[in-house]
């Protein structure tokens, strides 16, 4: 089930270096990509930094709209991330061809992706030079929320969840992923 | 045993999301730390994303120098990565004090520390006001490699090593980890 997320938390939901959906809306146009590039970048007030290539059309909603959200994908969605990542929304509607549905969460702005194990939602920070330069945005988390099978008072316990299949997905490349694994203390 | 990754691949070595260390060297003054935030963020030259905050010392070192080394670190090392990040080097030795042994690799500037997994160097690009607003270090990376029981050919190969204890290590919080797990195909 859908919880929110402490915000000063949030960055744990990034951590442990998972491959996303970067998602825009603006104008009632709505698309998803998959990024591998994307990292916390403070706690609190949480920020993130997303790294979209000008060529996408997620692009192009994210300035437009100056916000995106981030679903963090899982097992049994590596197909769709594949899918997401290799076909562009320039060219297609890409959530009806790929069966794509979105949570209704009324305090997002962007997109959520059923489905998914965690989601962030936020609004791009000024850095006109980044975009431009090095297709790198940053981004302070508004909104914040997990499944509370594998995620739950501010850590992960996908061992805790049974079901191998909520793991998070770790992109290699060319649609190989390895899925998240044990726990290890040190 | 150590080999080097062609540097259009270099990405791969971080796609993953694992933790790493970040080490910098000034005027024979070393120090290396522990980092969860960091990514890929372009292909070829490759370059690289770090977060380092303003109190460490190794940010004062990548600073004096304008350069930065990464290391991969694997689940054997997992308690000297939470020695490494729980400790400053503007207190104490740190790799006198936790057996760090550093390799000697004539084309790297940084510090690679033995054991861990994969290794980049590279050099800090202009950036004050992402250093100063936000702790972020964009990076040319200028070497690469990797161990190749764990990493050839451009793919990480966790499940060919038969060594878990060469797994990458994703933090969650407060000295607790994931390592990487098994093969999804998407």
């Amino acid at each position: 089930m859908r919880q929110p997320v402490d915000l000063p938390r949030a960055y744990r939901l990034l951590n442990h270096g998972p491959t996303v959906l970067v998602g825009a809306s603006h104008e009632g146009r709505t698309n998803v990509m998959s990024v591998a590039w994307a990292m916390a970048l403070d706690f609190d007030p949480p920020k993130v930094a997303v790294v979209v290539d000008k060529s996408t059309y997620t692009r192009s909603l994210i300035e437009a709209s100056g916000r995106l959200s981030i679903s963090v994908p899982c097992v049994a969605q590596a197909g769709l991330v594949t899918a997401l990542g290799n076909h562009s929304g320039r060219d297609t509607d890409k959530l009806a061809d790929f069966n794509v549905s979105l949570l209704d969460e009324p305090a997002a702005h962007g997109p959520l992706v059923a489905g998914c194990v965690a989601w962030l939602d936020g609004v791009c920070l000024p850095g006109a030079d980044n975009a431009a330069r090095h297709d790198l945005f940053l981004v302070e988390i508004t909104g914040a929320w997990a499944d509370d099978r594998v995620f739950s008072n501010g850590r992960w316990h996908f061992e805790e969840a049974g079901d191998d299949s909520l793991r998070t997905l770790h992109h290699i490349a060319g649609g190989h992923y390895l899925a998240i694994g044990a726990p290890v203390d040190g």
